[in-house]
């Protein structure tokens, strides 16, 4: 199962799919390259990037990563390139290892939920240091709102200065034990965003199955996927 | 600063504030049956219980546990004992030591989120094993619910048969780094407690300063603390 759904902003490869699973899945880098060129070619904008290492793993490899920017930036030019900091590649601050590399952008997980087998641990310190180390690299966040709370601490960090006002958010759903795909709930996700947060943009992923149905909920409703 | 803060249901000791914090706090057995004496001949109908070491640390000792309950069921008879398996005592487990003494009812958390210094963690497993031994123990649970999600958990629970349908709900809020105090979110888990819920009883706790703020919303909408 992939978590990195948002079709539209193109995530190549999630953190957990093998070759095992789907062996169209890119794993090596000249894969997510060739891939994310003709997503990118076929007119998305915003790639979503994980890392692996050689036996198909999550990994946080901040050299992996730098060959994968460089590869984008050779094929893709103009592409905004989003890096993952989540928790399913590696723990602690080697999730943020690769900021220094300066992307455009980079995900950012705000609060604690459950995933399918086990917590999605974001302790309160590291999430305050990933969004530090992004002010200092000049790294746009990208907030992944698991559950309605996380929307809440995003405003409480724009109003420290922790994040900027024109933060993006992706309301994730359809994860298993954290927010089902709920038509009221996105509905009210949309509403307390433009509430807390008027400047930030905002987009919908939904999970496996789900991707369709968030996607069409976007489009009408004008998340930015689309515009 | 006591996260258990629904005082119609009288909470009289959370698992952090100590004498040294605030000399009225009761620690002991003894003090905490007097001190739920005292609310019950006021009215209260729900006793929320922790335990205390001799130090006035947490713990989840299951003979404290059984001494309390005595002194209540003696002193407070009628009362409805709530005993609480929550993450702030005990990890694992031993946060559900207590419940083969048939309390009536127990504290769960379906979902994880995070607290003003860490996470608060309530991995999927334990969840189901806790809700399993609520059942063997014919232990009514009350749903602690930090997040959004967390309603949508129970319900999923509700409907695999692993939670009752006449669950409690708290919905508890103005936790830092949770879900702050907010009368649109209020409004929302009410109805959404309503839809996926229909036969649950809820109410809401506000932590410190936000008690009253919350008991004063619950009895305007018909928590079931007043009725
Ligand atoms: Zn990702
Ligand atoms: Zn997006
Ligand atoms: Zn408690
Ligand atoms: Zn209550």
């Amino acid at each position: 199962m992939t978590m990195d759904p948002c079709i539209i902003c193109v995530a190549i490869t999630g953190s957990l799919p093998r070759k095992s699973d789907n062996p169209a899945v890119p794993i090596t880098v000249a894969e997510q390259v060739e891939s994310t060129q003709a997503a990118f070619e076929a007119g998305a904008t915003i790639a979503h990037c994980h890392v692996r290492n050689d036996d198909g793993s999550p990994s946080s490899d901040p050299d992996r990563f730098a060959q994968l920017i460089e590869g984008l930036r050779h094929h893709c030019p103009g592409m905004i390139i989003q890096l993952s900091t989540g928790g399913r590649s590696a723990a602690g601050q080697t999730r943020g290892g690769m900021l220094p590399l300066r992307p455009d952008m980079a995900s950012l997980s705000v609060g604690s939920n459950n995933f399918p087998t086990r917590v999605y641990e974001n302790p309160p310190d590291l999430v305050d240091w990933l969004a530090q180390e992004m002010q200092t690299y000049d790294v746009r966040p990208e907030i992944e709102a698991f559950d309605l709370s996380h929307l809440f601490q995003a405003a409480v960090m724009i109003e420290r200065g922790q994040l900027p006002a024109n933060v993006h958010v992706q309301f994730v759903m359809g994860v298993k034990n954290a927010m089902p795909v709920d038509r009221e709930v996105f509905d009210f996700y949309r509403k307390t965003r433009e509430r807390l947060m008027p400047q930030a943009t905002w987009c919908a992923a939904g999970i496996g199955r789900h991707q369709i149905t968030l996607n069409e909920w976007c489009v009408e409703t004008g998340g930015h996927c689309r515009t």
